[in-house]
């Protein structure tokens, strides 16, 4: 007897006691039994507590720095049992190339989070977003807004399709957000994230608490979720619609985020005729889309929109390229390139939903809905009735406006080609989805670009243009990166996943904290103008990260500019604007009184004022941020600068870190001169 | 007989045929029927289409900054009237201050979101958020995102107890975003905000279709919208409830956002003792957010929650200020502090919640539920019989861990004072609220402040930190500013409104777009590197605003940096640091082959090698952001610099605007030297 697929709740693994209920998972080739699942009996109520309190205690105590660090660790750990994953994911039905996109494009996600989570957040627990608002004339009473990570834990319920990438795409922000995950797999292929929970399991590498996988059904989960957690869920939008109906997200504050399949549409441009590379490049995709995973994709192209006099040539196409690339097979025979689908359930529902579409109009122009003759392992061609495999099919639609072929999805290797006159009406069928993933254009004329773009960017949650300038280095219509959200409104779910950081900060609760500086300051880690400064009598340069403090200011001696001065600067730089140079026609200038120095000059200077020269822990100046000038600078003037210890974020792997000083520079009235963020590399000891 | 409250419909004003059904509003001190209500007859569904039709064309004539100028002139406009506005407030049961909060407070938003259209916002129709996202190695593909409105409506609904302020909060980010509005007041109030739609249609500033008012109720709302249209509702939870029950919310792709009434907090920290500046400040605050607007506030201070030890002397503190300094009456009357309630209505409905707490334990310790003696207009001290007058009432709770005084919300000048021993126990009260829109801390103590905090921000939709330095600067705990979100989790619905820009962005739909750099060129109006750039024979500084295009480059000459140069800079600017001066020292920073050069010389010799001296166009140099210095530059190394217009912001009301100018410097071996963006004023002709 197959054993039951493990849970892994409360740092250990967990299997019921009683059997009887449990189902069995088969081989999507071959039908053969590969595990069973049942969660009966286990106790979803304790093993969220467990996140909520356990996880969220170890995940709090590491900054963002230190787990993304972690997960770059966990990519790395993957990366080196990479074959024992895609051994079993060949038993999904996944290709090698499906493997890849799964489980490849997964462990890319944790190395995407951990470098934008070293790069783009600070080394600290709160993320702050947006400028200082000065809610006060005299500075006493500022404000911003921060992120601060949800209470509770992140239930991710995944689809069966990419049971790595699907798993990895929301654990890591949730991680990088200090969130502890609970991980529902899909059954189909619940045995292949089982896998990869098992190696993170065993190496340790998991703060306590922070990765939990339930494998199977969770039907309580919706009592037993609260204010303070978030659901993550992918899949068809009728379940989408049944969970977020319960009343914990409807008033009990859950989180509920949604990413469902949507009827995603690809358009080949007015501009884009047969011969031209923007009609193979679509040709391609369209045919990579049908046939990678199955087309088991939500961002699969489904509607195939092009200009009506194209239908034909894009059908032939289709045809040509399915016929000469596409081999159906058990994806561990040689020279597949498309398996079957996860399950024959799936395959039946697929060709139900295909039937639909002929029923409302479509007319199959490629593939066959009988079962297929396909490669199998040993090296014959033949049926094979326990297999889920369906070929390629494309579906034409005389009378584009049609509602099934806009609104029914065959979640597999099925597309429809549609007809446009015009560009009005492209938009108009595109919108037709109702919100959807993905919809690609093709075209090489920009005002084509900009047309549809118009039309149709607020109903998708991404927009790909493709062209021969990106046809090679495009990433294709139906791949989420990591960089990007991943989401779309409507039919979509009006979810958004991905997209780097602003994932991390669906984890995370804004909140504008309103107070004096000094309260601000405490509260975000950043020194604020108005709050206290120390001149002390070392210099701040001398200080390494380890002695620096935000707040550790130095003012400098002032120094007055001359003509001679502004003079010497344009021919050593060449910069002989007029404004430097020529009273009369600077005077007629609207900001400026008459001859001033330049702004670089200021900028040069100060640096000049507040630099300790000597060797010491800054190591160099690595950039500048935010320079405004503000009150121009005549001879005779002089101007001093203040800089403060702004923001300190040590490396977690470097000897060093980023120090952010606030640069002040003020003239003899104590006006303000500029302003500007000067940005060091510092050592830490 | 009264006449019917008009509505605001498809650009002409509409009272129904039949005005059988219409439902009498009464003043708030005297019970006079102040105007009727009803909206038998009107067809929602036309006034929807028309503002997605005729309003979101006209507004999508028009560039975020011509918005944001319109919202200006209408603040202008308003300003003018405030009179009347005032007049008819104080039938609301307004008091002078409380219609300053509304009309004043409403008026602000408009001038708020005016000024921040135009400096946070690009003079354009779409908004780019976040970097460019390199797809490719080679720089083929890239990727952005983009905002775009909302293709449909914004229906507002608002409460009824800032017909002005609840209105304006909504329509100025919809507005700007380009999103046609729909405002239903609520009944007791909405003849107020009839007023000033009044004087908006009247002046002719309004595009057409941008703003529409229906007076009275809209039953078959949630089957007239559809996705791309928006629901913004503030009111109460129970109510937001069924309205997001709808199928158009649940599955229709509508977006509902939702502002409700919270159960929010005040914490006394353990510094804050009697006598403390922080003391009194924090019993002041719990007095106005008692009696302003008569506790009608949905982030009036409902839990007070101090030291254990302190309850006696708050409530005392309490006492006396109230006795003090509040006299309950009609608001027309000459020293009144505190009005009636909205209506009879809610006089019954707070009286009830009040009996609530009080059964589960709350002991009345200030103020009598009596229908109490007030001032009114002719000056006498009578009861009211007609009129909602409710005392200030605070209440006592001994055991805090009642879920009514956590739950049960009174919507008046109700509050109850909890006791806690510990700032985790704190903590965990303020927690218990489940949700809220504000929760203010009174504490002098930075590390009560961070302890608090980090406990309770992720339940918070704002946290106001109150102590001697902001007491008298602070805009108060009751009072969203348009700068800082507004809205909460759970019991606070969960939704965002305000916050500057943010509340813009709610109004549209965030896309990543991937492409070329020619195609998101073209796509977001911003230059992207790769994408064609223009060599002419025209210097690009000799171009006008009306001249200039993106694309516009000069590529400079390039020169030689020597040993000379650099100890040259070092003389003049004071900058010796030891990475140029000394070469031992130098080879041993990590960063560095030997001595280099200055950034700041690198930056000023690139101006010198790009700027075209003689006065034309370009006015000055404002500005730099995002400077990186990528690889050093040593004696003997020589440098170019291309300079690229970027992006190009006339402003509506100047003769000039900005150009952001896209800085690259190179070296010999055409590697990177430092990247950074040149911010220029430049004139229009």
């Amino acid at each position: 007897m197959t054993t039951i697929l493990p849970s892994y709740v409360q740092g250990a693994w967990w299997t019921p006691a009683d059997a009887s209920a449990a189902v069995d998972v088969c081989d999507a080739s071959t039908g053969e039994v590969v595990t069973r699942v049942s969660t009966h009996g286990l106790d979803l109520a304790e093993a969220l507590e467990y996140a909520r309190t356990v996880g969220q205690k170890s995940l709090g105590e590491l900054t963002f720095h230190q787990r993304a660090v972690l997960l770059k660790q966990m990519a790395l750990l993957l990366t080196e049992h990479k074959q024992e994953l895609y051994a079993l994911s060949s038993r999904t039905g996944a290709t090698r190339v499906d493997s890849w996109v799964d489980i490849d494009g997964g462990i890319g996600v944790l190395f995407s989070y951990s470098s934008k989570g070293r790069r783009e957040l600070p080394n600290a627990r709160v993320y702050v977003d947006g400028p200082v608002e000065p809610l006060s004339k005299d500075g006493s009473f500022i404000a911003r807004h921060i992120y601060s990570r949800l209470p509770g834990v992140a239930v991710q319920i995944n689809a069966f399709n990419f049971p790595v990438w699907g798993a990895l795409e929301k654990f890591a922000p949730a991680f990088l957000a200090g969130v502890p995950t609970l991980v529902k797999p899909a059954t189909p292929s619940g045995y292949l994230a089982e896998a990869f929970v098992r190696i993170l399991a065993d190496s340790g590498l998991l703060p306590e608490g922070s990765l939990q996988l339930v494998s199977g059904s969770v039907p309580t989960l919706f009592d037993d979720v609260r204010l303070g957690d978030l659901v993550a869920f992918t899949g068809s939008a009728s379940t989408a619609e049944k969970l977020r109906a319960n009343d914990s997200v409807q008033t009990g504050g859950v989180r509920f985020t949604n990413e469902t399949d949507s009827i995603n549409a690809s358009v080949l441009g007015t501009d884009a005729a047969v011969g031209t590379p923007e009609f193979d490049a679509f040709v391609k995709q369209v045919v990579t889309e049908m046939t990678v995973k199955a087309g088991q994709k939500c961002t699969a192209i489904r509607r195939v929109i092009v200009p009506r006099a194209a239908m034909g040539d894009v059908v032939a196409a289709v045809q040509a390229r399915i016929t000469e690339r596409i081999v159906l097979g058990d994806p561990r025979a040689a020279g597949v390139t498309m398996g079957p689908l996860a399950s024959t359930a799936q395959r039946s529902e697929v060709l139900k939903q295909v039937a639909r579409l002929q029923a409302a109009g479509g007319k199959l122009v490629v593939g066959k809905t009988d079962a297929p003759a396909v490669l199998h392992a040993n090296g014959t061609t033949a049926p094979a009735p326990d297999g889920a495999f369906v070929e390629p099919l494309l579906l034409r639609f005389d009378d584009a406006s049609v509602a099934a072929v806009h609104e029914v999805e065959a979640f597999g290797p099925v597309s429809s080609v549609l007809g446009y006159d015009t560009l009005d009406e492209a938009v108009a069928l595109v919108r037709r989805g109702g919100g959807s993933l993905v919809t690609s254009i093709a075209t090489h004329d920009p005002a084509v670009a900009v047309a549809l773009m118009t039309g149709i960017s607020a109903f998708n949650g991404r927009v790909l243009v493709l062209d021969r300038d990106d046809a090679r280095t495009s990433t294709g219509h139906g791949s989420p990166v990591p960089q990007l959200v991943h989401g779309g409104p409507g039919r979509a779910g009006g979810g958004e996943e991905l997209g780097g950081i602003r994932a991390v900060l669906h984890h995370m609760q804004r909140t504008a904290i309103q107070g004096s500086p000094e309260m601000l300051t405490a509260i975000t880690g950043i020194w604020h103008q108005g709050a206290t400064a120390r001149v002390g009598d070392t210099h701040p340069f001398r200080k390494s990260l380890a002695e620096l403090v935000i707040g550790d200011q130095i003012v400098s001696d002032s120094r007055t500019v001359t003509l001679e001065d502004i003079e010497t600067f344009a021919q050593f730089t060449g910069d002989t604007f007029y404004a430097h140079m020529d009273e009369e026609a600077a005077a007629a200038n609207p900001f400026f009184p008459g001859r001033v120095a330049h702004g670089y000059l200021l900028v040069s200077w100060a640096a000049g004022l507040f630099v300790d020269p000597a060797p010491g822990p800054v190591l160099a100046n690595s950039g500048l941020e935010n320079l405004r000038f503000v009150t121009p600078v005549s001879p005779g003037d002089s101007i001093r600068v203040a800089l403060t210890a702004k923001q300190i974020t040590p490396r977690e792997t470097d000897e060093y870190g980023e120090v952010r000083w606030d640069a002040v520079l003020t003239n003899q009235n104590d006006e303000l001169v500029a302003s500007y963020d000067v940005l060091t590399l510092v050592a830490k000891h």
